[in-house]
Order: structure tokens, then C-alpha cells, then sequence
């Protein structure tokens, strides 16, 4: 069914205009919108506009891809060759099954090293003013680059990396063609994988779809959830397409943060003494499918999680009833999750270079 | 296209009998039988039920599959949680992105362990007599049930993999609606992958098209490789449709094979003397996706493959020209690899057990 939903969505991507946002929740909402539903009800109307100005903003869709270098992209994402042992990918972290994190309480890399930090999720990443929890990668491309050479992730090197794709000459092909050059490097590997990344969203969720008019779309109690979410602040913080993403935080505002004092988070860039357990604000999208949470992955239930941010960073104790109602409008933020046509890879040969399983 | 192609097909399906054999080469390929493609050349006319003596038979396309249970099977396939780590899936060593193998001397699995023996394709899996190089599994069913359990490999157990499986209201669901049962089963979780893994055929490789009657589709001396082949009497043990998997031999038929000794393949299932170094003949679709080669993977390259074979199973030593030969035709066996959706999971929650990295 998706796949039908997916060539429907391609054929309409002709009719819309280039890098459009499609003012409705989903294409197929498009008809019930048609046929009057969600514009009656509570709504009666002015609610779209009235709803425009929420501090949450709907995902939009986007159709402006570069087709051949998504594909290439997803390659990318897809290929264990880019590690040392052959084994390791980016998916194996950023689980496109599973939220886009692989629900860990760190990542586990080569040689089976685990990692210093939860990974966050891929899924929407384009809407993060910047990559991993401290900031220290300015875009997606730049991240890309990280997990390849870290000799607790992926453990290669670029060169090694680079080297593996240009003996095949599919890659060499597929890059030839995207950017316009045989010799491969490791920027157009990131900028692949990048552009590949950034079409990672998940629109038309509940939420999105209530933002975007259809009343129906969220239940009283999760109305009532995302009234406290407001009023309790947490929006400050968390708004935006990305519900957080957006800015750097310390964790432990209200009360100092007791649990990891190890971690300095935004620190070890600026060395900024006022930086010290400052970390990027994470995206709250599909936040229901991401746990364990926070960057040290000291929680595993959503309703604990909340309760946490009001303690250390509100300074406030939710009654059961407020933290039941903000964790149901959470679980309204799940989206629609990426469709992938899992990638088939070309072949090495006599001159790619061996995996290393050491 | 893929997609577009994959719908197409579906379309078709309806056309086609239950679990009948679409007796051309590719559904693309219809069309071009109709305005004469293939049937003109050196051909002329009887030579479909000429080759349909071949011993190599073509990869039969079925649509007549339980869609709820290859879906079901699909997702157990990709779900990381029935390993102990959380983090360890069946495609990780059966990786359908490359040619369903990990392209490894041996399997890594849980904390690292590196495995005995190289991990054969899952691809085309059904064709074989037994599961295993030492085909201690009657059958994909039985082989699904090890690899969860096994230490080196997922490291879970039954219970642990059932139990987080039936956490998960969707699984539960799911398994309902397939096998009319709540209580999920290990017998049912390995029977729904088997299910899957009965899909993984590659059909429509140029091989098969040439055996439906399709001259041009291999060249000459592809054509000649083959010939080769059943010369030098490969086609004794390498035929049917998965071109090998069929039997049990010992490997060192000609000169006892003397760089792995330590292995001792079925005498393993059958304490019999005389089963001391026979394995279960590896299938030779999709042969130049699936290096390193043997058991032992004790090989890179497919033509020393070839000559390895010559000398210690026919006690041969094949002209450059021949082996040459021999590999053109024998890459002529790749097939179309399944187009897989990559399956979304549903979360875990409370009272789904932890995944344990140690």
C-alpha cells in the first residue's frame, strides 16, 4: 500500500510547484479537505490561519530532490564498505527501521567499542541548527564525515573509505554523474549522503495534521497536553519544525543536572566555561519511537523523561494527570516515516580493499 | 522504476495462475517475445524445449504468497531485538543490499565474535536440500530458530526473542492475524522468516533468459563458459535451479583440500567416517556478489575460485581461456535481487525487555 501511496505521491509531485509545501496534512487528506472535513467542527474556519501562528510548524514536503544524488546517497547510507570491517553502516546508529537511532543506550562501533553518547535520530535532523548533541558539526555534510574516521564507529579513514568506492566502478559512474568528476572525495561522499539525509522527514503527523485545520486529528486529552506543553514553558525551548532542534541548552536549569556530570556537551567546542552541560535541544518528532532519551540515556519511559525535564529544567512537579496529557500530545508528533527501497550495492572487486574485521 | 516495476508486476499477478511460472525471461521481456525478440537467431524456434533439457533450470516466479505472513516475516528479518544486543538483525549477516551475504571471511556477531565458517547467500535459500554448509537444518524454518539462539550470533534465547516479540502490541497483532494465536511462538517467528526468505529468488538472470529462448542475451563466449561447464563436469553438482544446493560432496574429491582441515562438515550431523570434509554444494547464483568463496572463504577472487574447484574436485588445470570462460558464463547467473521496502518497526515499551550489550 505504501508503494501505491509512494508512485501517488510521485505522480503528484508533477503538479506541485518546486520545493512546494503542500498546505494540507497528507495527500490524501487533500480530499477529505474537499469534502468539508476538519473544516467544520470547533474549527469553523479561521483555524488555519489562527493555527499559523502556533510555535510548532507542520513538515512541509518537499519534491525539490536531486533524484540521482539521493540514490546515490542512500547508497552510501546503506554501505558497510564505508567501515573498516566491512560490516558497520550509517543505518546500523541511525536505524531507518527503527525512528532513525538504534534505540541503545550508546551506539556499539567497531570491534564492538560503545560509544560516549546516545545517537540522536536522522529522522528530520535537516531541522537541528547543528549536528551531534555539543554542536560541533555545522550541517549534516559535516557530520557525515565524523562516524567513517572514528575509530569507535566505523573505524575507516577517509582515504580507505574513498578508495573502497573508486574501485567500483558503479560508484565511479553514479558519482561521475552527480558531480561531475570520476575522482571520488570524501566531501562528495558527505554531501551525498547529506542530501540523502535531508530527505528524511516525517510529515503528517496527528499533530501536523491539527496544526494544518483537522480538528479530529488529536484528542481532547492530547489538546490539553500540548495547553500544558505551552504553559508550563517547555515550548521555549521546544517549537519550531522540529520540535527542539533549534537552540543549545543547559541541562539542569532549574536544578544542576546530578545524574552525568562527565559530559560537558557544548564545552568541548567553545571551551566557554558557561557552555559547561550546555547541549543541543533534541528534536521531540516521533519521540515515542526514540528512546532511551537524553544524551546519556538515563531514561527509558517517555512519562519519565518529562517528568525529568520539569525537575531539572522547570524547576516544577507535574501532577500525573499533566505529565499523562503532555506524553499523549508527544505521541501525536510520530510522522509518517520515510519510505526506503532498500539499496542493492555493486559488487567489490579484485581491487576494493579487503574488510577488516580488527 | 523499481517501484513502478514492482507494481507493474503486482498488476500482473492477477493474470497469472496460483503459483504459476511466467515462462519468459522478464515481464519487459513480454513484449518483446510478442514482436519476435528472441526468437529469431540461431534459435529458430525449438529451442525453449530444447534448453528446457538443460540441467540448469530457470528461477520460477510465484506470486502465490501469504502477504501478511512474508510482511511479518519481513520485519522479524530486519528486527534487531531477537538479539541479546538489540543491535544484531538476520540481515546483518544476510545482508539483501550484497547478494544476501556479508561479503566476510566469517560472520561478526554478538561482541564481536567472529563465526567458524562463512555465511552462505540466503538468497535462492529455498532451492537448497538443507540449511547449513553442513545441512544440519532440514530446512529454512529450522535454520531461522539457530543464529537467534547461537552465542556467537544474536546470543539471545527463544524465550527472551519471544518475549519481547510479544511486548509489542503490533507483533501481537500481527502474529494474530497470521497464525490465529495471541501466544507467540518460536515456531511461528522462525516460520513467519522462512516464509520471507521463500521470496528471496533472483529471476531473470541473462542465463535464465538464454534458457527461455533468449539467444542474445548471453554472448558467445558466455555461451562457450557454459559449455565449459558441463564438460569439465561442474554441471554434475552445480545444476537444478539454484545451480548447486541439491546435494552433499566432499570438497577434495581429486587431491585431499589441505587448507582447511580442521572443519569437518556433515561427518558433523552424521558421525559417519565417510562424511569428513563434505559440505552441502554452494549455489552458484548471484556467484559474483558472494565472495570471499568456500567454507573456509579461504578465496577472493571467483576465477581462483574456479581454478581451486578444477584441481582438488576434478583434478584438472584449466587454460587461462577456459577459466575465463567458465567465469563470464558463470556471471551471467545474477539475477534480479528482491526489492525490498525497508520495514518501519513498532517501539518497544515498558515492559519490553532491555537490550544488553554484554
Amino acid at each position: 500500500m505504501k508503494i501505491i501511496k509512494l508512485a501517488a505521491m510521485t505522480c503528484l509531485s508533477v503538479f506541485v510547484f518546486v520545493n512546494g509545501v503542500i498546505p494540507t496534512a497528507t495527500i490524501a487528506d487533500e480530499s477529505q479537505r474537499q469534502i468539508g472535513y476538519g473544516r467544520g467542527g470547533r474549527m469553523q474556519g479561521g483555524a488555519v490561519s489562527e493555527r499559523s501562528k502556533e510555535p510548532i510548524r507542520p513538515i512541509p514536503i518537499s519534491f525539490d530532490y536531486d533524484t540521482a544524488k539521493i540514490e546515490l546517497g542512500k547508497k552510501l547510507f546503506f554501505e558497510p564498505r564505508l567501515s573498516k570491517s566491512g560490516w558497520i553502516t550509517c543505518n546500523s546508529c541511525h536505524n531507518l527501521s527503527t525512528g532513525g537511532v538504534d534505540n541503545l543506550p550508546t551506539s556499539i562501533g567497531h570491534k564492538w567499542m560503545l560509544g560516549p553518547i546516545n545517537s540522536p535520530t536522522v529522522l528530520n535532523a535537516k531541522f537541528n541548527l547543528a549536528q551531534f548533541w555539543d554542536g560541533r558539526a555545522k550541517d549534516l555534510k559535516e557530520q557525515a564525515k565524523g562516524p567513517i574516521a572514528n575509530p569507535m564507529e566505523m573505524a575507516s579513514n577517509h582515504g580507505l573509505a574513498v578508495g573502497v568506492l573508486q574501485s567500483i566502478p558503479a560508484y565511479v559512474r553514479w558519482f561521475k554523474e552527480v558531480y561531475k568528476d570520476e575522482k571520488i572525495t570524501i566531501d562528495n561522499v558527505a554531501d551525498a549522503i547529506a542530501a540523502f539525509e535531508e530527505t528524511l522527514t516525517t510529515p503528517n503527523s496527528r499533530f501536523d495534521a491539527w496544526l494544518n485545520g483537522y480538528d479530529d486529528k488529536i484528542s481532547e486529552s492530547e489538546w490539553q497536553g500540548y495547553d500544558l506543553f505551552k504553559a508550563k514553558v517547555c515550548i521555549t525551548c521546544h517549537n519550531g519544525f522540529g520540535v527542539g532542534g533549534n537552540s543549545f541548552h543547559k541541562f539542569g536549569v532549574a536544578k544542576p543536572y546530578d545524574k552525568d556530570t562527565q559530559t560537558l556537551g557544548r564545552y568541548n567546542v567553545t571551551k566557554d566555561e558557561k557552555d559547561k552541560y550546555v547541549f543541543k535541544v533534541p528534536l521531540l518528532r516521533n519521540i515515542e519511537l526514540t528512546a532511551p532519551y537524553f544524551h546519556d540515556a538515563s531514561v527509558w519511559s517517555l512519562r519519565e523523561a518529562v517528568n525529568t525535564m520539569a525537575e531539572y529544567q522547570l524547576g516544577v512537579a507535574l501532577t500525573d494527570d499533566e505529565t499523562d496529557k503532555i506524553v499523549a500530545f508527544l505521541r501525536t508528533l510520530t510522522g509518517d516515516q520515510p519510505s526506503i527501497l532498500f539499496p542493492i550495492l555493486p559488487p567489490s572487486n579484485e581491487n576494493t580493499p579487503k574488510p577488516n574485521r580488527n
